[in-house]
């Protein structure tokens, strides 16, 4: 049997497409950071790579680029590109059934699940609606898997990436039991309460699907041992093989783009807005998850409390939407745009106006921000690993200070050199905000050292290999 | 010294005061039960009661009372009354500070902590105004030990009541090292993670109190377990003494009021008012924990479903306002209205219209209710015990059966004889009731009996008695 010797499944491909003012598909990078990440290491093993096409925009994109083939793998429509010496396969799945297993169930009841976002007075809704929702989930997994047991040669290893992706495992596993399958979990994983807020059968399937993969792997210990309560409350079953594998940034690339034009230029102008002002800084989606309300709310508490920092401090919040097909997220990103107005019509004086908030999607300036931040404020209620709290310490310039959620993976590595916040305690945070400014520089210069140098150690390919050390073992 | 050999803590008294139309004092059983289950067992016991005056009414009542003493029992204001062969201390607290010891703290943070009520993205909103009412709180607690503290005899027992009373065992064990003092929780005890919504000092000075108890209680299993998780997790300490002792129902009070020409007549007009159709109930107070969207949303998934119950079945609700001081209780109550609207508008027939809802606060009604159904509905998201899931079938007369969320206490006893539905779950609740309905009568009536016998087993008094054993150990 030929095929690729490892196959990479994840929902989104290494690129997302647009179109830009004239009409014309632009393709972008796209976020989650696994392309960059896998790139290096993909040119030394026959890879192919199967993805799902998002958006209509998506799907145009891939059937009209210059593809190899549009075939009918089993019974699924697919595109083949290659991507470097990567084989990259796009499913064109029916668009209703995806949205149902996109919108429905993977970003609004699982996304919402695993971080322990829901209203449970009012969310989740789980009616008969959903109970369709989650057979084109269940459905969209078979056909991931039924893609993937056409692609991998006799004995591959196969990668399943993330909460979208969960069920792939039990059917590929009845398909191809010669292969050797691997999931891994980029969010958080909950507990077995947070889980219990899925019907009771929904919650057996994903976990029996988790346990049908040959290793489950996750960014920080804590998720990986909450995956492990819930096979033991949930599934009365001792767990199977787990593994912890954090990402890393990608240091090459964020060192390329510190040195870009682009991103000297956009530096000046964030000096310039910030008007010798110190910076308080946040660089996040507009998700609910970041906890961006909570974080203006300390802002506006170390005002009240401190005015010997009042017009000597900016909070800059570089944020881009996301999601914004989904209500919850329309209504996240207005309540975010009413509250800053109102701390900034409280508090603003003749030059001075406490936070610019900046919502665009552009990489190359949020880099720049990052370079400028005295404190860089990351405070999720929950994060799989926040790529930023690791991000900003290798692109810093100023010797910041990072304030960090202890509901994040990434606090598991770096607790010893951040200010810990519990994200719920809004006076905590206000002064840990405090405590980031009033740092002195002999210990802000130590911290932000053994922060770089302790993030350094364990960069993009890293994670990686450690994924592939688990296929082979 | 002399003094009371049992001391009782609780925030509220046997017995609340409100004024009639004429603007006359009248005073009414409290809700909670407390009064009736240990009524009979306090007469054998110099028992004094230390309670604190709620509302302004309450303060106006006891002042005006009857009263033996008004004294400055070290610093606090206190007035006697007896209670049968009980001495009843009625703590006059500063309202403000009352107020937010009981509105923000015991009310909104507390009882949403505990009950898994918050939603994360935002509530709870904890700045510097919650340390202020958590100061409150704390100094609250402290009047009542002082007052304990005073009234207790040489080695006495003393039970505290409930989550306004966490803190009060630091306070007295330090006054009192002589007295056996006890802890019971009456609502759940929520997980580690749901703890961690507290800030950490305010966590850990609560768990820090109450394992100064000699014993903590709880009405199940589960809530036990969770208590010794945070012990262990956030205290880092092996839990103390802790003890289940579910409450009964107050059987002898509960035939009282059947026999009552009240009832008799309520449940004639009950009846009528379901006009030949098959009646499911719930009765609560109007509360966010008591899940009562999902319950209608239930049944009109139900009726969805099973177009043969339509106009053969209504819903009766019949519940009653409280905390009507709290936005969330306002607005939740606002919801329910809303929503019995709309589902009444899309389904109501001519002759038909499938809830009734009754918003009115009268014990023998609710009683009489109980009587009648064919089905009780009681879904809760959380709840310590749950005493209507006991009190339905002992005085049901119809062979109704019972569907319970496995979130209450009163599920560990019961669920061999209930219908059990996971709370979030619309679907498999709305099954639950077409269950509940389709059940032959053979089996209800022997599920009704075996219910009925095993609640009657544990009655009000094996509660109290448990709780004296436990301080005498």
């Amino acid at each position: 049997m030929t095929g690729a010797d490892l196959v990479v499944l994840s929902n989104r491909g290494p690129f997302s497409f647009s179109r830009d003012k004239n009409g014309e598909l632009v393709s972008k990078r796209s976020g989650g950071g696994l392309a960059s990440t896998l790139g290096p290491v993909l040119q030394k093993i026959k890879t192919t790579w199967i993805t799902a096409a998002v958006t209509d925009t998506d799907r145009e994109a891939v059937q009209g680029a210059s593809q190899e083939t549009v075939g009918h793998a089993s019974d699924i429509q697919a595109v083949t590109n290659s991507f470097g010496q990567t084989v990259l396969k796009t499913l064109i799945l029916d668009p209703a059934r995806y949205s149902m297993a996109y919108d429905v169930v993977s970003n609004t009841v699982l996304w919402f699940c695993l971080h322990n976002l829901f209203d449970p007075v009012h969310q989740p809704h789980l009616d008969c609606h959903f109970t369709k929702a989650w057979e084109a989930y269940r459905e969209i997994n078979r056909q991931f898997a039924a893609s993937a047991a056409n692609e991998a040669a006799e004995d591959a290893h196969v990668l399943v990436q993330d909460y979208h992706l969960f069920l792939v495992g039990s059917f590929l596993a009845e398909l191809r039991p010669d292969l050797s399958i691997t999931h891994f979990t980029h969010t958080p994983f909950c507990s077995p309460q947070d889980l219990g807020y899925l019907p009771d059968p929904i919650s057996k399937e994903l976990l029996s699907a988790m346990f049908s993969y040959k290793a489950c792997g996750f960014h920080a210990k804590r998720w990986e041992e909450a995956y492990k309560s819930c096979c033991r409350e949930l599934l009365e079953k001792d767990p199977n093989q787990t593994f912890v594998a954090p990402l890393g940034p990608d240091i090459n690339y964020l060192n390329q783009t510190v040195a870009s034009s682009e991103c000297t230029d956009a530096y000046s102008r964030i000096n310039k807005l910030a008007g010798g002002n110190r910076l308080i800084l946040r660089v996040d989606r507009i998700e609910p998850s970041k906890n961006i309300l909570r974080g203006f709310l300390a802002f506006e508490e170390m005002m009240k409390t401190r005015a010997d920092l009042r017009e000597k401090v900016v909070f800059l919040a570089m944020l881009y939407s996301s999601r914004q097909q989904l209500a919850q997220y329309i209504s996240y990103k207005a309540e975010i745009e009413t509250l800053v107005k109102r701390i900034n019509d409280t508090w603003s004086t003749k030059n001075w106006s406490p936070i610019i908030l900046n919502i665009q999607d552009n990489h190359v300036h949020s880099v720049a921000a990052l370079r400028a931040y005295d404190v860089l404020l990351v405070n999720p209620i929950k994060d799989g690993l926040n790529l930023i709290a690791k991000e900003g310490p290798i692109v810093n310039s100023n010797n910041g200070v990072v304030v960090l959620s202890n509901q994040t993976g990434a606090f598991e590595e770096l607790k010893d050199h951040v200010i810990e916040v519990n994200p719920f305690d809004i006076t905590q945070t206000a002064q840990a905000l405090a405590n980031g400014l009033d740092t002195g520089i002999t210990e802000r210069k130590q911290t932000a050292q053994a922060l770089k140098s302790l993030i350094s150690q364990r960069a993009a390919n890293g994670w990686f290999n450690d994924l592939l050390k688990v296929c082979s073992l």
